[in-house]
């Protein structure tokens, strides 16, 4: 009964697949996908690179697609079934929830949605469109219209006769949702609470009063909400308070995860949608431009090396020593750069404590830079037997830390101001500025005091 | 009805109080602090620099300390209780679930953990060392132990009744946990289950089979599960079956928070404990290690540049240019090493798909070498007035570029298989290596040429 599914079975479940690939036997593939839950063959495609992962779909149970297309994520599944006319496609996402299927849809090729909506009853047609309206990114489009609703002035009695003549209930169902004439939500009836409440109790008075969530708050906003107040389901609702639909704690997760993936992503110039194994020329293309961008930054950086030729013609010491300086305000400079950054994302950091946090990392930046500026300065002393040259070498190295710190706590905040991504742009931005930063204070002071 | 709670308003409220703090009107905080709900009081707490945070740990009122407590991370909560005594530290974490009391127990001083423990009645104390008994990275550590359990032999009819005999049932029960005799788990009884079948049916004939995970399995494992099924909790079990407790989804959350936070911060050196508001001495501290880490290999480079001062004495051009070629490097394999780091994370990449990936990482590394080192071999030529300058700095790009994608793509799983944290140390080792192999190979083919 206690089973363990660990990444380490997913790459076992790999390995079987892929050694039966090289001697051709199947029937051990599918033997294996037999013992499999949905879940897990779901994961072992999305970790397969490309024509292994089309071979799998080919070798699993067609009674099995359409729960295996549940916990596939939605590119995937909309590649496997691009192909496939409306009927297919109908029948294979059958089980599918209202919000998972609009998911999809949004993947499939235009003319295929179209297709498909136009296929669809009036009714379903309207909640799908419904659901579509919203953007991704926001609570309407995160939520789910598969509720139940009861009013607020019936007995918890006739609750309970009114579910015992459903044959399911929606996944996750962990509360009702009460609503009044007009449709606005009103109050939350936990089923914990209907199970022990006197059944003579009207609704009104058992229910809980609740937050909803507006159906255009940002999905980020979402995912706070429920980190913070440990939430497992809530309600949306429009402008109105009319009761629209409710979020799931497994779509929030996602958003949680995708907003982690996406800042990690970043820092190195990837996004989050980035497929670990995507074609060669596909990837060669996706980081060329990231390439090509920081290639400027480095060409400027040389071009303020290069105003210092004839300081580096006199003393090639400077040239052995210079990335040093570069480098450590670069290494001080990312630090307080990815701390800032996850201060935002997780809310701790904003114009609040900005200033605060900038004159903290200054300090630090400055204790840093004298304590290793000490160390440097006396093996450059040691090496070359110049004192001067560690002097020089020492002082640059506090003034790039100093920078450093400076840039790395207030370029996000200035960057997100602008609207631009910090966490992408930050990291090119800050390096290039402890660059050049780094090389003229070195070069520079080294130029006052050879020459 | 519709409240957006968001960073924004965190930051609204931050700058209320630190306002008042400036004018002295305490009252405006009270006023403040009193229309918002505990979840949010927590927020603003962890959002505040210290001084700060502790005014406002004074100015809360004394009846919500206890639910806030809840809600804080278990480090601030510890600091603000570490030197009560036994019995009010008891009174105010008495609504706390018993994981979250075990959680708190173990960041209190030694001293204070003892007392309080002999201070619990036997039971108590079994429930509290039993969740202790677990390292907190496990199932055994994460797991609550207030659950209902039932038995299989019984109608849904007994198991209403006996619910129905209850004040409260734990927060989160979306299951009944069905046990032998033994107290071996054998199966879920969902509660919309309960509410919809017939009554006369037995538990046996009503419940899902199901998956229990056992107590010694990592966190992250855990996370991975709860993420692969969709989960919102899930049983703990010990090795012969028998049923110890379960997991709830919010638990689940914060581990894969602090997972996604790891490894974003170890890329940069620090860990996800660090707290942005600790005070300069305590961060300067920190972070001087991996300075000093880093100032090594920034050593190492200067060394590797040092072997051709003469080559650079010749040519200063060499110096302007040879930055380019170990940035290059430095960014293209950055690039790999998160991919593959975010893949293993996923449990995406491993032994299975590893070598593929390497494979086609490289060749990706030598597309976009190829192509960035046309353009720059270009544009050194026509700077420096020089072909065979050009022809020397690409021939080193594309050398670089992939040697960088061989060490982004291998370093991580060499490094986990030998036991250390690949994201921490992976990008030191990463630029280390791109950096040598980057000078070596600019100034080795220069050597090679000019002399």
């Amino acid at each position: 009964m206690a089973i363990n599914h660990s990444s380490l079975e997913i790459q076992d479940h790999l390995h079987t697949f892929l050694d039966a690939l090289e001697s051709g036997t199947f029937d051990d593939v599918r033997r294996m996908l037999r013992g499999m839950s949905p879940a897990e063959i779901a994961k072992l495609i999305e970790s397969s690179p490309p024509r292994e992962r089309n071979l799998l779909w080919q070798l699993i149970d067609k009674d099995d697609e359409g729960e295996i297309l549940q916990y596939l994520n939605e590119e995937i599944a909309a590649y496997f079934l691009r192909h496939r006319n409306t009927e297919d496609i109908i029948s294979a996402v059958e089980g599918f929830d209202t919000d998972d299927f609009a998911d999809l849809l949004q993947e499939l090729p235009k003319t295929v949605m179209r297709r498909i909506l136009e296929s669809l009853d009036d009714q379903n047609r309207h909640r799908i469109e419904t659901i579509l309206s919203y953007a991704d990114d926001t609570a309407g489009g995160l939520m789910n219209i598969d509720i139940i609703t009861i009013r607020p002035d019936i007995t918890l009695d006739v609750v309970l006769r009114y579910l015992r003549r459903h044959e399911t209930l929606p996944d996750t169902t962990d509360n009702l949702h009460v609503v009044n004439r007009a449709g606005q939500f009103v109050g939350l009836l936990p089923l914990t609470k209907l199970l022990i409440k006197d059944p003579g109790m009207l609704v009104r008075e058992a229910m809980d009063e609740a937050k909803a969530i507006t159906a255009v708050t940002p999905a980020k906003e979402v995912a706070a909400m429920f980190e913070r107040e440990d939430w497992v389901t809530a309600p949306v609702v429009d402008d109105n308070g009319v009761l629209l639909g409710r979020i799931t704690i497994d779509d929030v997760v996602d958003v949680i995860l995708e907003g982690a993936d996406h800042s990690f992503m970043s820092m190195a110039g990837m996004d989050e949608y980035e497929d670990t194994f995507a074609p060669v020329l596909k990837t060669a293309r996706r980081r060329a431009i990231w390439l090509g961008i920081n290639l400027l930054t480095a060409f400027l950086a040389s071009w303020v090396i290069g105003l210092f030729e004839g300081t580096l013609e006199k003393v090639v010491a400077l040239a052995v020593l210079m990335p040093i300086v570069a480098s450590m305000g670069g290494i001080a400079g990312s630090q307080t750069l990815t701390l800032v950054i996850r201060g935002m994302a997780l809310g701790h950091v904003g114009s609040a404590n900005a200033r605060w946090l900038l004159t903290k990392e200054m300090a630090v930046g400055f204790l840093n830079g004298v304590t290793w500026s000490v160390v440097v300065g006396v093996v450059a002393t040691i090496w070359f037997d110049d004192m001067m040259l560690g002097a020089v070498l020492s002082t640059a190295m506090i003034i790039n830390m100093v920078v450093a710190a400076l840039a790395g706590a207030s370029l996000p905040m200035i960057l997100q101001k602008i609207g631009i991504d910090p966490a992408l742009s930050g990291s090119v931005i800050l390096t290039t500025i402890t660059d050049v930063v780094g090389f003229c204070s070195f070069l520079g002071l080294a130029t006052i005091y050879y020459t």
